[in-house]
């Protein structure tokens, strides 16, 4: 790839990666399924110990876009989220194929009555793009985590 | 428009938005003015209910890029603020057009004795940006909110 | 140098601004050291005042990107940070030097028992840039605050 296509590659993956959160924020959950591959998987094993104390998937890996998308959909559709990316470092490893890590934030409000009140916390995203019919998703996402706060 | 132009403008308006992050906040008010075109348009109307409490222009809508630069001048400019920006969107429609979406947060600190102490926001910013004589400028902003809170 | 080789460069210093954070908030103090050129100019000096309360090299200046990360690790080797940097204004001045200003943000977290428990702060670095062997490196970065927090 020549240093025009690297850059519009690694420009149309940070708008990929906007709309991620673009779309969980505003509860889009059609177009956050879009996001991800057919076969997309999903890891946040690592909320899933006693201190995160949510309602899990197996181990907290899900695959596939409609299973994610229904995952996140469960976890936080009635919840106000605020999610930000930060500081990617997208590397194009092929015309149709990519890896990224980004910083990340997010802050839930949960529902009055709901067990869990506010969750504020801190982290990166290792993920892998893939390109197909001239449109770059996400295929594997895992979260790891710096700090997490609950009030 | 090819490739490398597109990146150049998409890179230009992000920079172009970087001056008006770090203009507000440095209360640089002249270089904020500079960052809209002279018709640009800015609606907070969504600031403007019960809740946000602030003094208003009519509606919250404010036109022209001087106007625009006083009423933030006014309702900001003794305060202690930090605006960022997060995760662009940026569609170049054209050689001198261009749209674009990004999450945002800000936090305002009121000076000791005003009726407002804290406000700590998150949101999107909705806006048009037009080329005139070589330089991209805001010519639209339209705000909208995911949570606020007041402290 | 045409479109694509500046904004390659821009879209390298990114990378590198974001391996700054990463190595700094996981705590890879080699990663980190790597990041700056051996001759290398961090100036903190704004953190010595006497509400940063911190243990201070003289004047907080350090030259040399050892001593800088020694210096970085000494402060917060084992303290809990999140490091995020936001809208970059990066001018390409050279094809092997450039400048740069970031919006910031810290968390810190101090382990129990240390004289300092929490820090939040925002402000800019101010930084400039080198290309050495073909990669781009921090040859100096400046610090300013717009607020900064304790509790």
């Amino acid at each position: 790839m020549d240093d025009a296509a690297r850059l519009l590659a690694v420009e149309d993956i940070k708008q990929l990666k906007a709309r991620y959160f673009r779309c969980m924020d505003t509860k889009d959950w059609d177009g956050f399924a879009d996001q991800f591959t057919t076969d997309a998987v999903m890891d946040v094993s690592g909320e899933m110990g006693d201190e995160a104390g949510g309602e899990a998937s197996e181990l907290g890996i899900t695959r596939g876009n409609q299973a994610i998308a229904d995952f996140v959909r469960n976890a936080i559709g009635d919840v106000v989220t605020v999610h930000h990316g930060h500081m990617p470092e997208i590397d194009v490893t092929s015309p149709t194929a990519a890896t990224g890590v980004w910083s990340m934030e997010d802050m839930l409000r949960w529902p009055d009555g709901a067990p869990l009140g506010e969750m504020h916390g801190y982290g990166h995203y290792h993920e892998e793009y893939e390109k197909q019919d001239g449109r770059w998703r996400i295929s594997k996402l895992r979260l790891t985590r710096l700090r997490v706060d609950f009030a």
